[in-house]
């Protein structure tokens, strides 16, 4: 697939669940495949929240390590930036436009800095006041867009709600547009002979921990929950792109469950708490997980924890590899926004993707 | 849905099978639902092509008849024609860009200018040589851009093969994309909280045949057959667009007949004759069949005829509603490209659809 450049040969980082170490010194692996750490082991779950609830399988799932992946693709990213600096004289350039003080936002804006700064590309940011008008916010983009030294540019979402977030998001020049997000970028995505020239970063980052790992896609069947336009949408094109059979299950679906099961790989991105359930998962299955939800838990310092959409401690007895959530998906992003823009400044140098 | 702007009100235009009126002596409804000419006959019958043939069914698939509903859409818009002449002095325009002497591209485009006359749209054409450049059919696609009384281009394909398709196609304004092929179009159909100005033709009218005919499509599943620029991608989406679930099933998917079975409607568009058996299909379901294939049949005076994607004489033993071949799709293509030129134009004299 055009948008996916990276070498693969992260196979190994698979890693063993908590829960897995802990039952090493009784359980012999017995089914083990090559680059996965699969163990033959007996175990009953039952999920904290309601439902059918218990699981048995004679495997748990290997678990798919996004930070590890998305490590070694930083550092894949950093050795081509080395490289074009020393060919080329030039590096890749990524500017963040931020309106307002939201802690999160800033909170992921200076992460998205320092992550370009660790791989040696030049980071650009402008921070404009919460009361900033819609022109002031086009025209900043808009410089960006004439900067030759800028190859992406990022708005940091949501706008205050007095933005058009679409007239500004849409001000970005495609050519430019690492988010994914341009129509155009979209409509290529979508349309077989054609090639986007970004795709966005969290589906990117999905079918990224697939083909890392190993996973077989096409002729598979895929179910991707969610339809929304940052992942599941692209997602169901980029999996259909590698000859999956896709189908897409969303709020109006009445029977999830059931149409899950049918899925040797399964995209959960609707963004409710461990929404899909071990029973929902054919024995076997690929998982990947994309929701951040918090949830109440007075046992931690913080008063909550992160889980995913999908019930880890069920679907991990039955699925054949699963995303963890932190560290599945979630690392996979940036670095997915660093590979897009590393591919925005090669064309820009007019340096051949591999 | 925003593409569909036209009234709702032709249940009626289902008809009866000349087969089933054959049996219409000898057998009394049984089933009929409202605005359906459902007949409760047991009937066997053997497909002409090879596979496991036979379907028995207590019913036979009432026929939803494109052509009457497409003449009923055509009527439509004239009158929208005739009342905007009326109000605001001006009609729709559609020009049509024809390259080289293909009899079939003559033929189409033929009758694409006598369906514009009909509803009295003004119709603009420009025909060049085979030999023509690049440059030139560019500039001509220009010209149209540039001349407000043009509210469609289309440009008919193929092109000669020295021309790049691609970009003669993106040349035409998004704004006047009647074909609704530009990636602008594309991207938009399929990102939630936008709107495409232009909906591809033929899938459109797949999914104004099943409104028109009563199909309810929130929270059905759906499957596509093929994944087409032009029919499979687009219908997908559209069927996505009315909450339906949708899966697509292309030349990778190893078990199509089992997801078939899976699905309440069907849209066949994968452009093989007699593709998809009865056996194939859930008793009850709506199919929908683009294809328009020639096959061999000495009886006839040409030497062939046409049949669909589907096996219609078994399809429709199992079927609660389907489209013959030809009569079906085929007619609702150039209703729903005058549609979209109505839609242009009124964009353009800044009426509103309703």
């Amino acid at each position: 697939m055009e948008a996916l450049h990276l070498g693969r040969g992260a196979v190994g980082h698979l890693r063993k669940t908590p829960m897995e170490r802990s039952c090493l010194s009784s359980h012999a692996p017995t089914r083990a495949s090559p680059g996965l750490n699969v163990l033959g082991v007996v175990k009953s779950v039952r999920c904290s929240s309601s439902g059918s609830g218990v699981v048995q399988t004679e495997r748990r799932g290997a678990v798919i390590d996004g930070k590890s992946i998305a490590g070694q693709i930083r550092k894949e990213i950093a050795a081509e930036v080395a490289n074009l600096k020393e060919t080329v004289g030039k590096v890749p350039g990524l500017a963040v436009v931020l309106v307002g003080t939201r802690k999160d936002s800033e909170t992921y804006v200076r992460s998205k800095k320092k992550a370009c700064e660790e791989v040696g590309f030049a980071s650009f940011g402008v921070t404009l006041p919460e009361d900033a008008t819609q022109e002031e916010i086009v025209n900043c983009v808009n410089q960006f867009n004439d900067d030759p030294e800028v190859h992406g540019i990022l708005v940091q979402l949501p706008l205050p709600k007095h933005i058009n977030e679409e007239a500004v998001v849409g001000a970005v020049s495609f050519e430019k547009d690492v988010d994914g997000f341009h129509p155009i970028n979209v409509g290529t995505l979508c349309m077989q002979g054609r090639k986007p020239l970004f795709v966005p970063c969290t589906p990117k980052g999905c079918i990224e921990l697939l083909l890392r790992s190993g996973v077989e896609l096409k002729g598979k069947r895929a179910v991707v929950i969610g339809r929304s336009n940052i992942v599941g949408t692209p997602a169901a094109q980029l999996l259909q792109r590698q000859n999956a059979t896709v189908t897409v299950v969303h709020s109006a679906t009445t029977n999830p469950a059931e149409i899950v099961r049918e899925a040797d790989i399964v995209v959960a991105a609707l963004g409710k708490a461990e929404f899909v359930r071990g029973d929902w998962l054919k024995p076997g299955a690929v998982v990947i997980d994309v929701g951040i939800n918090a949830v109440d838990d007075p046992s931690t310092k913080k008063g909550y924890r992160l889980v995913g959409d999908v019930c880890y401690k069920e679907a991990s007895q039955v699925a054949s590899m699963i995303t963890p959530v932190p560290g599945g998906v979630g690392p996979m992003t940036i670095a997915m926004l660093l590979a897009n823009t590393l591919d925005a400044a090669k064309r820009s140098f007019g340096v051949e993707n591999a």
